[in-house]
């Protein structure tokens, strides 16, 4: 059988460059770079060599890069770590309201600690008003944090409008790149952002590392307390393999970077044409335009997203509905629900998200595979029985 | 030159069968195992395999195991995440003065957020005594930590008795077992605590990853917020290499624990024996028998331990002065200073932590290179030359 993966949204491949460069680091060149001798010094090496690419890769200095364990704690870092740092000047924050569960569910924590959060509203497409930023800011605001790229719809958010505001009202501004850096261009000083969030298995590296840049000057506490690495900012033996790791994907994806995405913007495209016309009754969703060049998002009606996953898996086809974190949860996605979309029409929610090992004939096979899944699913939805009844059918 | 790593207190080097055990996750099974499709299985398969190997080796149920990105994190998600969960009962927290500082300094968070903190002194081998764990609990106090075994100096604290105590007081008692977990035996019910902290570059697995064990009804605040994972109580992609990585390591460690301690404490008590009559002027530090196996720890009079971490590496030998976490920041021990040690004695410590790749003919090239390398640095000490010439030159 085919084997298709289309849910780079999720994890990607570990690229076998960046696992070459891995490997010397799980082998004789395991130190510990907190170390004074020769095993620590290798370590510390291939770590600050890997500072410097991701630096490169955002436009950032190098020694603003930190280190983390995963997009996640990179958010988790940033909201609390931020916030805390400046509560003496107020406990105002403001997050949009598609951000990611690791920032929003920060921002809730936040509030259990006495801080007041403001969720800003998104458009149908997913988009932020940078004039909902503008009106949300209070005189104790610390902090703001809008995603720049959205993994489940793809929407990309007008960072450096937003930035304005928040440099003009002296606030603190993060953005979380997870789903964008390493996959369009993203320039710390273009966007004007104070931090920045990033992970290495968005981008072909590995899992298990994230980075949070932080400008110089601006305050953080730490999120994890103990030894002095990372400049006293994150605690814990640096996980060098995967380190140096997310150091070659960065410059990889430098390199890279419009070759791939011209490719993934041509089978994007290719199926959010496509699919429609074959299976009917569906809703490309996130913003038509400005959308990462791999996403590709859908809500089918009348049918279950989870049943769809479980067929095309049995076709061999991975795909994901809602975000890879919250399909567990089985509940209908924060972000379609804040775009506007009806609970029952997020339930459908089919996410394609494409990646530098897919082809052309991958697409091909999903509009083969897919349609037939829908109309047996769709013959056994009561919902769509009730639709036909209605005489609704012929529309 | 000869090569001799004996640093493995710092870290250890990556087992081969554990690599191997890796290496698919970072290739073809690359899945999040987050995901409801084939690459979500085999990796999800991967890490529940994992769980069990590691609730193998500490003697827990598997679905008590909670993987995290280090030890550091581990600790600081028990020591935070205990204390908030029971702060409706109280805010007073009793951790040793010999604790880690992902232990000591989450503490400190602690108190910034209106906890009290009580810390316990140790005696001059550096071990707890049960009485004072008892002399310290109030009505308020909901979180008792003492580390299983200190890193630095090899004393393994008695566990059990404080756990008595912790247990007729009803208050939560948290371990950091990072230095023993795989390396001694360390069974979660004959401990008799409630959670436990281990990691993996402790006992030849990756670094990157740790597990935190939490017994069952104990409740616990997540340190990172966010998705689902780990059953609501770690967001974040899992970081799967590594979790294998572990789980390979706990099997590995399990199977091996005794002929490796046979190994090592023979290559320890050789060290401990030989070196006092080859140098002169250097106590034995921590307890003279209840140590970790691998450890051989001193302080060595009138001479900077770093000057002799530089020379040993310009010799091919890695050790250690104080712990690796703290030896960037260049300050006398707290473990040291708490056993009662001076500040210019602390100065001068030295840790030889074996590994089973260590052999006797490592521990005869220490005995060799070391004294040359203490006489030089003595003649240029003035410390020495004041005991000299006070005429206790001849002790």
């Amino acid at each position: 059988m085919r084997k298709v993966y289309l849910d780079n949204a999720a994890t990607t491949p570990v690229l076998p460059e960046v696992r070459e460069a891995m490997l010397p680091y799980l082998d004789e060149a395991f130190g510990n770079p907190s170390c004074v001798h020769e095993w620590g010094d290798v370590a510390r090496e291939g770590m600050e060599n890997a500072r410097n690419q991701v630096a490169q890769l955002i436009g950032a200095n190098t020694g603003e890069i930190i280190f983390t364990g995963s997009g996640t704690e990179s958010n988790n870092f940033a909201i609390k770590g931020l916030a805390l740092a400046q509560q003496a000047k107020g406990k105002h924050v403001v997050v949009s309201a598609i951000e990611h569960f690791s920032v929003l569910h920060s921002a809730r924590t936040l509030e259990k600690w006495g801080f007041e959060l403001s969720l800003v509203p998104v458009d149908k497409y997913g988009v932020v008003d940078p004039e909902d930023i503008r009106k949300s800011l209070r005189k104790d605001t610390v902090l703001v944090s809008v995603m720049h790229a959205n993994g489940e719809v793809g929407t990309i958010e007008p960072i450096q409008e937003i930035s304005q505001i928040t440099r003009e009202h002296n606030v603190i501004f993060h953005t979380d790149a997870i789903a964008s850096a390493g996959t369009i261009p993203v320039n710390v000083v273009k966007l004007g952002v104070d931090a920045l969030s990033l992970a290495g298995n968005q981008f072909y590296g590995p899992k298990g590392v994230g980075a949070l840049w932080v400008r110089k000057g601006v305050r953080i506490m730490p999120l994890l307390d103990g030894g002095v690495q990372e400049g006293g900012r994150r605690a814990g033996t640096e996980n060098i393999p995967a380190i140096v790791g997310l150091g070659k994907a960065s410059e990889l994806a430098k390199t890279n970077m419009s070759a791939r995405i011209e490719q993934l913007t041509r089978l994007r495209d290719c199926l959010l044409t496509e699919l429609p016309s074959k299976i009917g009754h569906v809703v490309v969703t996130g913003h038509p335009q400005n959308r990462l060049p791999g996403n590709a998002s859908f809500c089918v009606e009348f049918i279950e997203g989870e049943a769809m996953l479980m067929l095309l898996d049995s076709q061999g086809i991975a795909v994901t509905s809602g975000s890879a974190c919250t399909s567990m949860a089985l509940k209908a996605s924060h972000v379609l629900i804040a775009m506007g979309l009806s609970h029952a029409l997020a339930q459908g929610s089919l996410l394609f998200s494409f990646g530098i090992d897919d082809a052309p004939e991958d697409v091909d096979y999903v509009l083969e595979v897919l349609p037939p899944i829908v109309d047996r699913l769709r013959q056994m939805s009561p919902l769509y029985a009730k639709f036909i009844k209605e005489g609704k059918g012929d529309k």
